[in-house]
């Protein structure tokens, strides 16, 4: 067990708002040791514009200018050009606050200018003062495909249009065969540890794990890989997860998350009210820790990023990893 | 003299403020007896935006939403989109109200699903609940270019961010040759009269005429042609006419303007304050008419457009053109 470790670099891997929650919470104890993996699963192109759901839901949050009533946008957000599209007829389906647009907007001209979105993320997230590093597993376009009684359906269709109202027979991620895992993520140095948030494992890490070469280098890094389950007592805090996992015939709990990553997590944090799944869960190999995991404060994100970084600290790493870091930068 | 013709329908000519200012008074007195034929060749792509300001103003202005300030965008506009972007340090030259935005994205977004720019228009103003149509001169893209010491400048540049202040040797219209005058336009029922709006002869108007068959096409009309002087006093109302006709050696007066569409114009409507003008005017072949031009209120835009359709309709028409006209629809 070491406390004063030299290298206390962290690589999270995050989706959504549960992910982004305990990004922050890392973020604010790591600040630029801190290094955020983001799924680009999700990323699709309305009205012209490059969207990048996730990617904006980390930044907004670790920019601490995250609307956190509604769980995603901007705080303070207002709508007249929602309302002017929907008084000229436009497509109003997906709303986009008149500041939110600005960061679309700027996405896509960059992109448009020739810009990686690996550079634009890091413009984005200079702008609005995040002081962790935010990375999309891939600059090239990987897209979640939502299969359904014979029906593709991209993502966001179903996310937002339908509300996630159709059952879920598989999740595909078009592109993700072609798509080249982000050079800057294979370029970092070796971490303390990886942390997986608690963002849906279906859609939101699924999609980084799908992208060629990203399970290996993981796994390469001989460093212990915690996830923290966004299953709480059998359902999700927020979003489509338990229902997908039902709909998958996965046990829709912190075992079936601890399940899903069998063979890549070597310990799993799950929530206090969930203790009793402990010891199944440990007979898959995966150490548990059991702490709150439901947060509804800054202060709450705070402690369980130090909780999560604490329990890392307690797993074995592979022999010769802190020994031999892939990089001394 | 016909004061009770049988065809009283309008074809107006415009760009900018000034030309829909009293295309808006035609309007209010003829609805859906008017066709405006507006200049694109100030179109630009901004932000991945296809933005067409002359369109926006005119259609802003028949819909009762023009900014009266400012003499573009939409009255009560907000503006938290272009505060953000600028926050993100994006390209802020080019104000984007949060609802004008929505013109903009409607517009591109009809566009890419393979409308033309004369379906996306009328989509517009049916929406903004304008009555009189309104014809871009061509769907396809001529762009106002300003040669200035050397320099080719896209006209948005040339008229936003360096605000007209480098002097013009020479104005083209690039794309103009290969352009193909709106099919609707050539399909328009002969009119009672051709009103060429107080726009800017060289940036509005020109452009329109740069169009292949355009003048031919008014010619061919075989009625009356009346401009109205942008120049009053000497000094255009608003915008760098005047400017421009200094740098390009033109007379900066109604006379200027006057000579200026020589060969195309029957008659042209000049300020009371340029009445001594009025003879010499007359030398060149077009007739004169006197009356107050500068619109303050409504009420004048609806006194002038009266008074031109007046003046129209004392001016000699085509023989036949009233006899056989192209169209009785």
């Amino acid at each position: 067990m070491t406390t004063t470790a030299a290298n206390d670099r962290i690589i999270a891997l995050a989706g959504g708002v549960g992910g982004a929650k305990l990004a922050d919470g890392l973020s604010h104890l790591l600040g630029d040791k801190l290094t955020v993996v983001v799924n680009t699963g999700d990323d699709f192109e309305h009205l012209g514009f490059h969207i990048s759901p996730d990617l904006d839901t980390v930044t907004y949050t670790l920019g601490g200018v995250a609307n956190s009533q509604q769980g995603w946008g901007l705080e303070g957000e207002t709508w007249r050009f929602m309302e002017q599209l929907a008084r000229l007829g436009g497509p109003a389906w997906f709303k986009l606050g008149d500041r939110d647009l600005a960061t679309h907007a700027y996405r896509t001209n960059r992109l448009r200018e020739g810009a990686t979105l690996t550079e634009v993320t890091a413009e984005l997230s200079a702008a609005l003062g995040v002081t962790s590093r935010l990375l999309p597993m891939s600059d090239d376009a990987v897209r979640t495909v939502i299969h359904s009684g014979g029906r593709s359906i991209a993502f966001q269709e179903y996310f937002v249009r339908l509300a996630c109202g159709v059952p879920v027979d598989r999740i595909a991620f078009a592109g993700a065969a072609a798509a080249q895992l982000n050079p800057a993520i294979g370029a970092l140095p070796r971490p303390a540890a990886v942390i997986i948030c608690p963002s849906n494992p279906y859609l939101s890490i699924d999609p980084i794990l799908a992208v060629p070469g990203a399970r290996d280098w993981l796994k390469g890094l001989g460093v212990p890989i915690v996830v923290v389950s966004p299953i709480v007592g059998g359902a999700a805090i927020k979003g489509p997860a338990a229902k997908i996992m039902q709909e998958l015939d996965a046990p829709v709990s912190a075992l079936g998350v601890a399940a899903h990553y069998q063979g890549l997590a070597d310990g799993i944090v799950i929530d206090s009210c969930d203790e009793a799944l402990a010891p199944e869960i440990a007979a898959l190999g995966i150490a548990v820790h059991v702490v709150p995991t439901v947060m509804r404060s800054k202060a709450d994100r705070v402690e369980l990023a130090g909780s999560c970084l604490a329990f890392a600290r307690t797993l074995p790493r592979t022999p010769g990893a802190e020994a031999a870091p892939a990089s001394t930068k």
